[in-house]
Formats: structure tokens, C-alpha cells, sequence
């Protein structure tokens, strides 16, 4: 079934204590690209670029079933541009250099090709695209999944909770989760939150796992403990990319499947974090991917008789 | 099989957002005792407290299966007391008060119909007077577990280096661990604290979990997500009760079955920040330890197929 992932495609320079880079590619897209499309063709991209967006990295793309006719080309601009620095504990981070550049204008448009996509994820982006985007849809998509972040809680509150009443489901960090419902215990705050629209929320706890809230239903998945977590930057977009590729490819969005899509998140974002950017997910095996998964069954599993 | 616990039996004065408590009881070796006597009897309970310590607690501990010959009770002094402020995260806090008191005079002796015991736990305390509980053992124990605190590696390093060449499991949090360590990647720390002594280590992480480093094995345990915790104060302890208790109860000291314990430990601890200090512990029945276990097992459990 395809997946249409809206989103920056971008340029990120990173300094984390292992070391520095310059321009290398980044931008949420990319990394949910690259995750989904190890489960599902085609993985429908919609994002923006300058004239300075590689090609070999589209030819990369293309190569593993990423169709771009929905990415815009804007011949007289850059592409958009971040830089941060990472501090030890790597949950935290600061933002050195924004540069909208050709972000500035985003306003995605769905080719015709791509109407009928039963799966829709939307990075983190304005809300007002957001919610363009799902108009766009002629055929309301099997499931929609938002993320979003605490900028737009600042300066966009009122249009953040419109889009909510159009998703699914809604992924975001503790802290977002803690901000955008006013709680601290964080499972009234999924409880807040699910009212607000999405039927399910997954709260992400960077190094501490995810949990996936439903109803009174709850899972967590753990994070699995790395001996170095080199670079953290893309790790969120490859674990929504791992999870909706998986929830694409199966087809089946009940709450059981949801699980095994966050265990298969969580694997593709294990080996995100060992490389910086997005090169260690271009290296990896479907053999890598299974063995992974593998690991965290065993670092979770237990038996244990009730008498 | 019975279970030795070394500890602090004490008063607690607890701020938290939700309230205050005057003087309730607390103690490392009391939240063990209450634990651990869900599972095993006797727990052989060694510690020392003032004039002030209430008869009827005493009493209830011992119709728990709670033997008492190892409580030193001084005439003259008072109980050690801590008093302290938790922050709204709960993961932190503020002491208010120390209260030493008959704590200053602790030289733990171990009573001759203690000896024999397979199981010993050795609350937080001095690390030299955990190295001569170790010596007082004619027949050393089965297991040996520690706790210990960041504190110790300030002021006697040495001498708590010296107790881990002796025991069998170290429960520490993630910053001591760090500090212990002296890394940041807890796996890192993992291996480098076992080489110190320990063939297991437990690492808590309060609200996210704990996890078991034995050899190149890792078990994670989540914490139970809950609408409120009211007081973590003791969680900890509750915890290792709950773990050593299960493992004295079964007798089994492999790895398989400490991925148990650490279940049965979190859900204990799960129990106990619900209300101010061990209230909640003592109200629990066989039935309601059964049914959190069962929540913790629907946490994390999933089905995957690799194809």
C-alpha cells in the first residue's frame, strides 16, 4: 500500500562530543524516506529543495522506490539549512543556524499520482500545511500520522488543534506531550490529548523508549541500550519512518500491529544513531533490520507463571 | 529460603506537590522487609533504632514473618530521621533534614540464628560496615545484592570498591552508575562497574525502568506508566525487595528468572508510590501483585514474525 510522507529535505551540520561535520543531508522526509522504504514502494515524497539539493542523493532515493514528483525544485534558492550542537547527554541540543531559505514557501502540493495513498505522515511543519495537505487528499487516507513540536505550541496553538481533529494518530516527545495538554503525569496527558482528536498517541522518551497510548490500552517499547549514541539527529523522523513503513506494508493498523510497527521504529532508529545523518540507514540489511528486531525481543522478553 | 536485609529503619518527613507528611515511618531495611515478606519468610531484618521506634510497626513487621532479633533498640537516642522535598518531576529532591541519631552508632551484628541465611541484601549504608556484615557471614550466601549512593563515591571510594569485590549484584541509578563508572553510555558503565566485582548489575532509572547487565545479557523492565506518583520515596527499596524476595522465594539465581524478580520488584514499587511512605505496601494482597504483573507482561509484550 503506498505512504505519502510530507516534509523537509534539508542540509544539517552537526557537532556532538564524538565529533563535527559540515553540510551533510538531513531534513525529516529524508529520514522517514529512507526508514519506510525499506517495507513499502512507493514511498511518495513531498518536501522542497534549492538548486544545491544533490542528485545523487534523489537518484539514491528513486533507487529504492522514493518517487519525487511531488518534491518542488526551486531553481534560484537553497536548500533549507539547520545547525545544532548536541550536549553529552545528547537529549538536548542547541540550534546554531536556521536557515528557512526555500522552506520559507512551502506549499505542498499532492500530484495527481499520488491521490489514493492509504497512508499519510506529515512532518513536523507549519500546522496550516499540515492541515492543507490533508485537504489535498481527495480519498481520506487509511491513517494519518502527525508530528509536530513545541514551536508551534507557542506560536500556532489554535491551528495545531484544528489539525488534530483530522489525524489519526500523533507523535511527539515528553516534554510535547507535558506542553501541549498542561499535564506532567504523562499518561493524563495522553488522556487529554487523545481528546483533543488523534485515537492514538505515541510519546517518545528519546533514550527511555516510546509508548504508544489507545483507549485505556498502553505498550512501551525501550530503546535499546547503545554502547554510543553518535548522532541523535533524524533518530525521531527514522523511528515514524520505520513505524508507518511497517503499518503500510501489513496494511492492518489495529493496536497489535501498532506495537510490532514501534518495535520495527525502534530497530531502524538504533541504527540511525550509530552514523551521523542518514548514512548508516543506507548501509543497512533487511538481515540487520531482522536481527535487530530480535534484540529488543530479547531485551523485553520474560516469562513468568502467576501461582 | 531465607533472605538477610541490612538497612536503615527510620522516620520520614515528605514533601511532594501532592502533600505533606509529618514524621511517617521509613528506612531502606523497612521497605525491603515489607517487600520482600509478599514472597519469603523469615526476612531476618538487621538494624537500629531509638526509644521512639512504635511498637505496633514492630508488630506488624513480625506478623509479616519479619524476625527482628537483628534490631539493636538504643534507650536513649532518638530514630534516624530524614526529612526532604521532591520536585514536581519526582526524580529529584531536596533534603531538608539528617538526623543521624542512633544511626551514628551502627555497627551491625549478626545474630547467630541468622547465620545460614542464602540471601543476603545490603541497604544503602557505609560501605564498610556492608564489607563487615559480608565478614560476619560464616557461610557466605547464595547472592550477595548492594545498594549504595553516590555520596559514598565521594567520601570512600576505596572502601566501596573494596565491598564490590564481594558481592554478586550492585542496584544502582543511572547517575550513580555514571559516576561509579566514570562513563556516559550506561552500557559502557555496565561493563566497566562488572569488572569491578559484580557479575550482575541492575541500573534504575525510576520512571523509565531498570535494566540487568549480566555478561553481554540485557534485560529492560519498564516502569509502570501511572496517573500519579504520589511519594517515590522508598520506591527503590520496594524494588530490590520485590527482586530479592522473588529470587529467595524460588531459590533460582539464574539470569532467566532475575528478569523475573525485576518484574516482580517494579511492581511492587509500582505499589508504592501511590501513597506516602510503606501505606500502600501493606494494604496490597497476593491478588493485586498478580494483576500488576500481569499489566507489566501486557506492557511490553508483542508478536512479531520475521519474513
Amino acid at each position: 500500500m503506498s505512504l505519502i510522507t510530507v516534509g523537509t529535505m534539508a542540509f544539517d551540520a552537526i557537532e556532538t562530543p564524538f565529533g563535527k561535520t559540515d553540510k551533510i543531508i538531513g531534513g525529516s522526509a529524508t529520514y522517514v524516506a529512507y526508514a519506510a522504504a525499506n517495507f513499502v514502494q512507493p514511498v511518495q515524497q513531498v518536501s522542497i529543495v534549492g538548486y544545491d539539493f544533490p542528485q545523487e542523493e534523489m537518484d539514491e532515493l528513486k533507487s529504492r522506490g522514493v518517487q519525487l514528483e511531488g518534491v518542488e525544485i526551486v531553481a534560484d534558492k537553497k536548500s533549507f539549512f539547520w545547525s545544532g550542537r548536541y550536549h553529552e547527554d545528547m537529549n538536548s541540543r542547541d540550534t546554531l543556524v536556521t536557515d528557512l531559505n526555500v522552506l520559507a514557501d512551502f506549499n505542498p502540493q499532492i500530484p495527481d499520482s499520488y491521490q489514493g495513498a492509504e497512508f499519510l505522515m506529515l512532518g513536523n511543519l507549519v500546522p496550516a500545511i499540515q492541515l492543507s495537505v490533508i485537504k489535498q487528499m481527495k480519498k481520506r487516507p487509511k491513517l494519518i500520522v502527525m508530528d509536530t513540536m513545541n514551536f508551534w505550541m507557542e506560536v500556532a496553538m489554535p491551528d495545531l488543534k484544528e489539525v488534530l481533529k483530522h489525524v489519526d494518530l500523533l507523535m511527539v516527545n515528553d516534554a510535547e506531550a507535558r506542553q501541549l495538554s498542561g499535564q506532567f503525569s504523562l499518561v493524563k496527558a495522553a488522556k487529554s490529548i487523545m481528546a483533543m482528536g488523534p485515537k492514538y498517541l505515541i510519546i517518545k522518551k528519546g533514550e527511555h523508549g516510546a509508548l504508544l497510548f489507545h483507549g485505556d490500552n498502553v505498550f512501551f517499547a525501550p530503546a535499546l541500550p547503545l554502547e554510543e549514541v553518535f548522532d541523535p539527529t533524524g533518530a525521531g523522523d527514522t523511528f515514524a519512518g520505520g513505524f508507518i513503513g511497517h503499518l503500510a506494508k501489513t496494511g492492518d493498523i489495529s493496536f497489535e500491529n501498532m506495537k510490532r510497527a514501534i518495535i520495527v521504529g525502534s530497530a531502524l532508529a538504533s541504527f540511525c544513531v550509530e552514523k551521523f545523518g542518514p548514512t548508516r540507514l543506507k548501509e543497512v540489511s533487511k538481515e540487520d533490520i531482522d536481527r535487530r528486531i530480535e534484540q529488543f525481543r530479547q531485551l523485553v522478553s520474560f516469562e513468568i507463571e502467576l501461582v
